[in-house]
C-alpha cells in the first residue's frame, strides 16, 4: 500500500457512468509524488491515509464495470515507530 | 487514478483487434511523465483529466479481449484545493 | 517481488471493511523508497523481507473484497550473493 | 498505454512453455526507460508504436498461461500534435 | 517485459504457504532498479534474462494463492540490435 497525506479535493462533472458515490482526494505520497484516491471514509486535508491501488480497489467497491483504481483504505493513527521524513 | 492535461492526440491505422471507438489522447502528469489514454468522453487538449490504469480500464471497456489499460474516467472541475504545481 | 528492510509498523483505527488480521509494516526498498506492507509472518524492524504487490496479494489472502495490494511473503536468510548496497 | 520507439529485437532460446508465436522487441519510451513488448503486427525499428502492459497484454493473447505483460497494440501514424520531444 | 541481469540469489526460511517450488534470483534492470524474480529454468548469474511481473506471474504457475507477481519467462539469445548500455 501507499501511504499519504490528503492536499485537494476534486470534482468531475463530466465523467463515465459507474463510479459510486464517494470523493476524489488528492493524496501526496512520502516520496512527493501526487495521485488521486477515492474515498468512504470521509478523510479531509492533511489526514494521512493508506492506499491501495490496482484491481484490488476496484474489486473492493463491486468489480465489474467500477473505474476506480486507487481507494483510500484506512488513516493512520500518530503509532508509526519510523515514519518517512 | 492519475490526475493530467490532455496535450495530443493520436491515429494508429496499423493496430490489432478489439480496439474499440475512440480516441488515443497523450496526457501530461503533474509530475510531468506522459501516457497515453483511452478517451469515451470526447475530451480537448488543454483540458484537465482523470485517468484509471491497469485491467480496471478493460473492464470497463468490456474486459475479455479489449486491449486498453488506461482511459479517462473524468474531467475535472476547477475546484480542486491545492492542486499540483 | 520487492526486496525491502522492516522500518516502522502502523495502525489503522478509522479504516474500510474486509481488512484481514495482520499488521501494517512500513518498508524500506534497496532503492529508498517507503511502502506499507501486509504482514501475516510477525516480522519485525530491521528484518530484511520480500514483498509480492498488486492483486496477487489480495488472492493470497483470499480475493474478492480484500483491500490489500502489498504482503510479505517471506523473511530472508543472510545468503544472498551480490545484495543491493 | 505508453508510446515508444522500436531499438531492438530479442530472441529467447531458452524459454518456458505457452510463449504464444511473435517477436520480443525493445522499445524505448518517451522518458528514456525501456522494456521488452511481444508483437504481432511485424513492427521494425524506428517505428513508433503504442503498448499496453499488464494483465490486460495477457487477456488479448489468450489469458490464463500466457507469460506476456507488455504488448505492441499499434502503430502510430504521424499525426500526433504535440508530441514528446 | 523488463530485461536484466541475474546478480543474485536469495533463500526464505520463513515464509507463508503456496510458494512453488523455485528460486528467488536478484535481478538488475537495464536501468539500474533491482527486483527479485521468480525462476524455474535454472538461471545463473550474469544472464540476461526477460521477466514478467504481476499476476500474469501468478497466472503461468497455476493462480489462484501463488504469492508470485514477477517470474523469469526466458534467458536472452546474443543477438539483440541495439542492446541498453
Amino acid at each position: 500500500m501507499i501511504r499519504g497525506k490528503v492536499v485537494g479535493r476534486y470534482w468531475a462533472t463530466k465523467r463515465i457512468e459507474h463510479i459510486p458515490s464517494g470523493a476524489f482526494l488528492e493524496v501526496e505520497s512520502a516520496g512527493g509524488a501526487r495521485m488521486v484516491a477515492f474515498d468512504v471514509l470521509g478523510c479531509g486535508e492533511g489526514e494521512d491515509v493508506l492506499i491501495v491501488t490496482g484491481s484490488t480497489a476496484a474489486s473492493w467497491l463491486g468489480g465489474g464495470k467500477i473505474p476506480i483504481d486507487a481507494l483510500i483504505i484506512g488513516s493512520l493513527d500518530e503509532t508509526g515507530k519510523s515514519k518517512s521524513k
